[in-house]
Parts: structure tokens; sequence; C-alpha cells
């Protein structure tokens, strides 16, 4: 199932998007998407069968598109996960992964603004395939029991400021926290739906000209592994959402100048099966 | 005035610490205390008129104390923000603030047990002030405009995994978010009863031995320029926290065998005016 959640800013109320690809009323079904439904397979299963059955009323395609999930818990992210990106930036291959965090309330809807912040001039694109976790996850055994814990995906952008990460104090959270920097959506898409999650490609643009283009075959930690290793080192949760790394493309790994954002800038992002982004850039 | 939360974990009921030390119920009051109330100037009004006509129900003083806060929205913290920290740990002084981040749902009761990590032989204390927000905060442009979002100060203490932190992956978040890694209160003090937050005294005692006695009259970055510079890097909310970093005293700053903490240590934290903690460690 592809479900979102639409409306205001801040008032959106929960969507499933249908196998012919039209927007369906869940508002009557569940009170909302996150972490409590996730771990709910009553509430999923009653969204299977409202969806099979015909009834969910159907809604505006033109609906704004707001973040797939509410009450986020935490969002944590890993750095350098693609063979191809780790070379452009001159860094080592990891030999585990490299963890960083954002906070939710960076977190933004698929086609929202993203404020480039005051001072920034090294404001760079991520284009990244998402999970969500639906099932409480502590020190999981198997890569098994990582991804039974894994409820589905979404395409995320990992928006990051370069000096504020790099160059201003030594550690990365202090680039990766700017208002709005977490565009999510426009769907989660359960885990059944995305048989092998180490074969999408992904890709993004910026001003309609091709910046990224990988694939998450790439992953030097592919998604059972960065499951499973989290979960020795932190309590997961259902609502708890893992940014997995971005390929090649990035402005920072570019020759210079750097083609970094500005206000302006349209960036555009997709993931096979994830659904498409695109935000306008603006100045803080 | 001293607001708390009392009961169960994950049923926490509405309090405050009268002038007389007595535990009086909040919960015909307010719902809850966390962002939404410290924003609330009209409900806090109200506290204050309950909590002086007398007219709060008397609690059993001998309630399981909660965190002090529900819903935080993020937890940010300050590294090496004490000149004798930094100092012992062998560090160069930062020339701005080190900024890392722990999730909320690694926050716990004030006296709950705190879980040394599977696999873990350097689990570490650092008695913290945190600093708790009551009004969003975007590019502060002066430290007056930073204190006016400080609803109040906390007791925190920041537990930190050495080898997760330092050497297994190169960003701090790997060792500062294990579960239970952040016990917060007893209290939550709002700011008008901390004049001076740079004039505290803080202590931290292992097994009854004294560990830490600092002052945060040594912070590098204080409390107004802490809110000041992370406003220029994130919007801050009311519920959100900030660990202002920790003084000299603990275990990695200390001659081999460094005396990291096992199962059935008890740390003993306190800070002038914000209360004290009883941490009892055991294995995940």
């Amino acid at each position: 199932m592809k479900l979102l959640r639409v409306g205001p800013a801040g008032a959106e109320a929960p969507a499933l998007l249908d196998g012919d690809g039209i927007l369906r009323d869940l508002s009557g079904v569940v009170p909302d998407i996150d972490g409590a439904l996730l771990a709910d397979d009553a509430a999923l299963a009653r969204i299977a069968a409202a969806a099979a059955d015909g009834s969910l009323p159907r809604l505006d395609a033109a609906l704004r598109v707001g973040p797939p999930l509410a009450r986020i818990g935490k969002i944590v992210c890993i750095g350098l996960n693609y063979h191809d990106h780790a070379t452009e930036t001159g860094a080592a291959i990891p030999a585990e992964p490299i963890v960083f965090m954002k906070a939710p309330d960076t977190v933004v809807g698929p086609d929202d603004t993203v404020l480039v912040p005051r001072g920034s001039v090294k404001t760079d694109w991520e284009v990244e395939l998402a999970i969500v976790i639906g099932r409480e996850l502590r020190y999981a055994a198997s890569h098994e029991e990582a991804l039974a814990a894994v409820a589905g995906y979404a395409l995320s952008h990992d928006v990051s400021e370069r000096e504020f990460q790099i160059e201003r104090g030594g550690q990365w959270d202090k680039g990766k926290n700017c208002e709005t920097f977490n565009p999510i959506g426009p769907w989660f898409v359960t885990a059944d739906e995305i048989p092998d999650p180490q074969a999408l490609g992904l890709r993004l643009w910026v001003n309609g000209e091709p910046k990224q283009a990988g694939s998450t075959a790439d992953q030097i930690f592919p998604v059972a592994e960065v499951v499973r290793y989290l979960s020795q080192f932190m309590a997961l949760y259902p609502g708890d959402v893992i940014n997995t790394g971005t390929p090649a493309g990035v402005a920072m790994g570019q020759p210079d100048p750097k083609p970094y954002l500005r206000a302006g800038d349209v960036v555009e992002l997709e993931i096979d099966g994830l659904g498409r982004q695109r935000q306008v850039l603006a100045d803080a």
C-alpha cells in the first residue's frame, strides 16, 4: 500500500493512493499515519480491506501532500553509505556505518519550500532511501529479525549544509538540522511492495539538470545490515525513520566552483516505486 | 516554580513541588507538563494562582518521579563546554560550540534504572545543566532575545558510551543514544527561580565517591550564547531541551584503569536548585 497525508501543513489527513493512482480518503478508517498505526496490524488490515472493497471516498488530486508520517520519534542517518559517494568526497570506505541524526522537526512535505539558512553558502542535496520502523527492535540477532521490524520505505531528501556540517566544529549534526532540511514523501510504501530494497534507482535533478543517478545496489551497508547494526546502539521504535545515505553526485563532490543551492533553485528527486519530490529553494 | 511528573512510567501526572517541599497534584489544572504548556502563559499563570491559594491536593511523596517534560521535540547537546573537562580529555578549547544530538526516547526519570549497553566496556557519566525552551526561536540577534526563549532548567545526566562515541566511526551520536541514556529531572524549574544560570554548582558521585564537582561559571559558552548560537543553525521550539555539557571528572578523564560504569554501580548527581538524581546501573 501507498499511504500518505494530505491537506494544509499541520492539519494533514490520512490518505491512500490506490492501484489506479487515485487518491482516497482514509480519515474514516484511521486517525493518522504514524508509528502507532504501523505497529497495529488490525488497523493496517482495515485499510487494506477498505481499499479492496472500493468504499474509500475519492480525494482532490490537487491537495497538498505533507510528510507521510506524523509524530516521527527520531531520524537516524547513515553517512557515506554508497561506494560512489564515498569516492567522490575523498573519504575512505567506512569500516562500519557512520551514524548521525536529524530532528523530526526538520521534516516537511515532498513539495514544500526548502530554506537556505542565513549565512549559508554550501547548501547541498542528497537523495536517500528512508526506512520506516514498524516494530520495537533491540539487539537484532540477524538480518531477518532486522527486516521484520521494517514497516516500509519512503523517499527522503537529506538536505545538508556542508560548511556547518564539516567546517564549524566537528560533528555533522550542525549542518543537518536546519529548518525544512528533510522533505519526506510523497508516500510511505509498505515493505511488501518493495521486495528488494537493494535494487532501487535513485535520481535527482537541479533546475532540470541530472545530478544524481544511483542504485541502492551500491550501498556499502544494505538496509538489513543498517537496521541490525543500529539496534545494537539504540532501541528502534515504530515511527522511527532511517535515512540510508546518498549516492554520488552531490554539489560537494563536483569541481570548483561547486554548484551549491541558492534561493530560486528547483530540486527534483525520485526513487523507483517511492514517488517524486519537487522543492523550490528560498532564503530563510 | 518547580514542576514535575509523577506516577508509573508512561502514565505520569503533572505535579508541583511547593515552597514547603510538599508535592501537589496539578492534574486538575493542566493536562501535562510539555512544550505546549511552557508556551502558554495563561496556563502557567493558572498553576501559579492555584499554588498560591493553597487549593492543590497533596500527593504521596513516595510516588515515582518521571521525566519532568513529556513530548520533548529534540535534545541538542553541547560537547566539551567546560574548560576543565576539555583539559582532562586532552582536547583543544573549542572555537565554537560542538553540537550533537540525543533522541527524546533516551529520556527516563531521575531515579530510573540506567542500562549498560550489551558489549559496552566504556559507559560513562556526565552531570549537565539542561536548558528547556519555551518559545520558538530562529536566528536570535542577541543574548537577551535568546534568554527570553528559555522557559527554565533541569538536571540532566548525559550518559555516554565512549567506545561507541569515539572509536566506532566518527560521529558522537552513536555513543549518546543508547536506551535510558538521558535521565532528566526531578524538576523542571522555571527560569525566574534561576536568576544566574552561570553560578550553579554541579556534583556527581559513583558508589558514594565524589567524581564531578564543577560550576557553570566554568562553561566556555554560557547558556545565553549556547541558545543564541544554536538558533543560527536550527529552529528551536517549546519543549526542546539543550544539554549544556559536563565539567571535569568523567571516567574517560581518569588514569587507567578507567572506572567505567558496570551493572550494580550507583550514580548520584545534583545541581544547585535543580534537585538530585540516583540511578542504579543494570545490564541491558
